[in-house]
């Protein structure tokens, strides 16, 4: 496991409008845009994405410092009155990579910009990918979360 | 939109075991496991990953050769009979910053190995991310998508 294995990878947009800082909740009215970058893509890129009514947004939390990551644990927003868990049981955002993922809606499709709404990420936030929401992908059968992870979905959105 | 922002990502862990080559379908019944790398992440990293049945794994689609990414429009599995749609309103591995996203079981967690079941990454995957899969953080309300993509997905688990 010793040999280190690095990837370049860079921003193929921008998250545009929004909220100018994070916030921990009330994230599902937010209205922003993602600005795609021609140089990274052609414009067939985003061809039948407006046959899906939610997309899956890769991107960077680029204001976290990387000095600053977690690489244990930690209690989730600092609340004393939830369990110091692992970087890896939580989602938040001073993790490795700094890589976040969030599902939301998609309302239109302009080239070069996707229109989107409900998107936790702030105003210059570095997009990586953008992936189409399918259905399928979501898991099958009981999902099982333990309680403090429900309490902090509670006014999330 | 010019101004190129590039960001270095590291392994925090490889798919072990499971397929050997990549394969369009069946992936359900496929186990294998993360093994975390010690170097990145100490063992607090997974405390409480156990509460959760599902994890969300950002990976690299590393047997894809970067020169070969797509950056405009392609047809899924080169089937004639689906549209010629943008990488980006596909979910197909040689994409921009070949970042794979899925969701799977979690069976069981022995640092630094994650026991894992319906994982769609073969054998040697860089990881680049775990997170718990979080109930609250999938769509409400109705998803919708195109013919083609729930063709595509119904031999895929």
């Amino acid at each position: 496991m010793s040999r280190e294995r690095s990837y370049e990878v860079r921003a193929i947009g921008t998250v545009r409008g929004g909220r100018g800082e994070p916030v921990d909740d009330g994230w599902a009215a937010v209205e922003s845009r993602i600005e795609l970058d021609p140089e990274v893509l052609e414009e067939a890129a985003a061809r039948g994405l407006d046959s899906f009514s939610h997309v899956d947004v890769v991107y960077v939390f680029d204001r976290v410092d990387p000095g600053s990551v977690c690489t244990g644990a930690r209690r989730p927003r600092g609340r004393a009155d939830w369990p110091s868990v692992g970087i890896l049981a939580q989602r938040a955002k001073d993790r490795p990579n700094r890589i976040g993922v969030s599902t939301c809606e998609l309302r239109g499709v302009r080239w070069p910009v996707l229109e989107v709404r409900g998107l936790d990420a702030v105003d210059g936030t570095p997009v990586l990918d953008v992936k189409p929401h399918v259905s399928g992908f979501v898991p099958k059968g009981a999902v099982r979360e333990p309680g403090w992870a429900k309490e902090l979905m509670a006014g999330y959105w």
